[in-house]
């Protein structure tokens, strides 16, 4: 596999992007959604923010107070036996070692934009941010599909109810039409077809199940993108390879002569995050055709490596021009990259059913 | 709480249904859907069986398999220290103690006729089955809505992928339209409001998340009952109260002069399951009017508190006729039962926000 990073990469870091709260920093400026618009290509990026912190024994957490639509900064001690500090993403209650209770920064999606898709300027404020109680702790991972003029923006909601997913329409990117939770928790890695099949809407979802069940692929159907059903089981882990312990939708899927590609994520449970593809039915988008053994690309650069949370390459958007994918992905919970990639090598790399 | 338990209580029992697989015992024939069909109450029971076992050291666990549409009995040896029997429903991978890896019963629906809603027969065969691999470890805890002449009855769908909520629908309970998965996972206890409120339908529903949160009650809306989205929290747990544990919705919602009132139950984290009630705007069912802060039912008699899983009162169906609320309910995960309550009094012993 040919993959041509940019010399330019990463092409936007957290030392670009000036904090949007007063008192915080921005730890992170990384898996955005990509979107063409007015000949200017859209990073919608996620950005991360964190209250400073002066006293290394204390960690903060901020948490968006959807009564007085302002955010509250909470305070821990370091030494406070009742919590693990020990992911630097969150707090977790020690005798609820496998959810969070917080997280130590905050994300919204902001807007950097460029004409030749290697040189970005970074809006001055946020293009979503919370705004209700299922978004206190944050909203993540934009993705964007573009259908007919309008642009379909969707991404993670979190808060202390669980983690779903949620999306708003825009037509011009500045005026927003909100349609509430699309699917409820916990889910995200949400990606919608640019395109109806067969008279159908088709998401690609991701639930994390706790009675029983993997983090894994689903696919869904809906007749209006808002509402959706019909869900079926797409693709699941496969032990001891590179998407042994999680996998979700990374890039919107496009259509390519063999069916649809979407490129997505898988991690081993030692949390290596690579992109593989899965090719699916042009007609019947729930059944795969053929799927990757191995990574296309896996996390090797220092920017790649090393970072908030290092060893993760995670797209969130591509844009297609003819037989080229330039792949815009987040390196290390950190910052953006882009990479391309040939669709025909691709499809070649694949091991078909 | 004026509560009248019938006499004829338990009305059915597992002694009552001749299994349906040879070799298996009925170890269950609880948590019902009511409906009220051709002047008979129909109870759409849960009927759970299991592979017999002459030996003490050897469980079995029953799976469908979807490609050959047989069951697939696998054995395990209780003295295999990979696996945890302790909990008489499933068999657990010592290794993820928190999720099941194996039912040890097989649930379908099966349905329970009578003519004065006290005195029961059983038909021989199923009436809904496991028919696909999202439903390979057996449905469970069916609920019916009649919109019109048409019976919606949905159900959980369980399979090594998760725990989903799927849908049929008939006119005749002999013709049967699937619908597929129309809550993907993991999600239970779903409950249909019976018409449209301002042009929508309406569906509780009881997400379990594994990032964060709690079971609790959520709402969703839907244009078509198949496809559902704008989820919103709706309940959640109480600390210290007979819902600090678990809590998920009950019978169908029904309508009183102060708003929809849902059945619910409520458990603690010690497993004892009580039902209480909600009582939900008219106009706006995701608005909480009113709450119970002591159950109104709770397992007292000894077939509710002692069956397969003991202490259980647990309502998949109400009969509503005039001021009489006719709750069918599951006691002990084993039986089914039946209690009258006055919706004057229900509403009398909630707490108004």
């Amino acid at each position: 596999m040919n993959i041509y990073r940019y010399e330019e990469n990463p092409l936007v870091t957290p030392a670009d992007v000036k904090p949007y709260h007063e008192g915080f920093e921005v730890i992170g400026a990384f898996n955005a959604g990509v979107a063409e618009y007015n000949g200017e290509v859209l990073l919608l990026l996620r950005v991360a923010e964190r209250p400073i912190s002066n006293d290394p024994m204390i960690v903060k957490a901020p948490v968006f107070n959807a009564a007085t639509q302002e955010l509250d900064i909470l305070e821990f001690r370091t030494d406070d036996a009742r919590y693990d500090f020990s992911d630097p993403r969150v707090i977790r209650n020690v005798n609820h070692s496998a959810t969070f209770e917080y997280l130590t920064s905050l994300s919204y999606i902001r807007v950097a934009r460029s004409t030749d898709g290697h040189h970005f300027t970074i809006d001055d404020k946020p293009l979503v941010y919370p705004a209700q109680s299922l978004e206190s702790f944050g909203i993540e991972d934009p993705r964007v599909t573009q259908i007919g003029d309008t642009y379909y923006i969707y991404f993670s909601a979190v808060s202390p109810v669980g983690v779903g997913e949620s999306m708003v329409s825009t037509q011009d990117f500045v005026n927003f039409t909100h349609h509430g939770m699309i699917f409820g928790p916990d889910n995200k890695d949400v990606l919608i077809f640019p395109e109806k099949i067969n008279g159908k809407y088709y998401a690609l979802h991701r639930p994390t199940t706790k009675s029983t069940g993997n983090p894994e692929m689903w696919i869904a159907e809906s007749d209006n993108l808002v509402y959706w059903g019909n869900h079926k089981h797409l693709a699941g882990l496969r032990d001891g390879m590179w998407d042994s312990g999680r996998m979700g939708g990374g890039a919107v899927p496009f259509r390519t002569e063999k069916g649809w590609l979407e490129l997505y994520h898988g991690a081993t449970l030692d949390h290596r995050y690579c992109m593989g593809a899965l090719l699916l039915d042009l007609n019947d988008p729930s059944k795969v055709i053929a799927r990757s053994n191995h990574p296309i690309m896996e996390p090797e650069t220092d920017y790649e490596m090393n970072g908030f949370f290092g060893d993760v390459v995670f797209s969130c958007g591509a844009l297609v021009d003819g037989d080229v994918v330039k792949m815009y992905y987040g390196v290390a919970d950190t910052s953006m990259a882009c990479a391309e990639l040939n669709v025909k090598e691709i499809l070649d790399s694949l091991t078909y059913e």
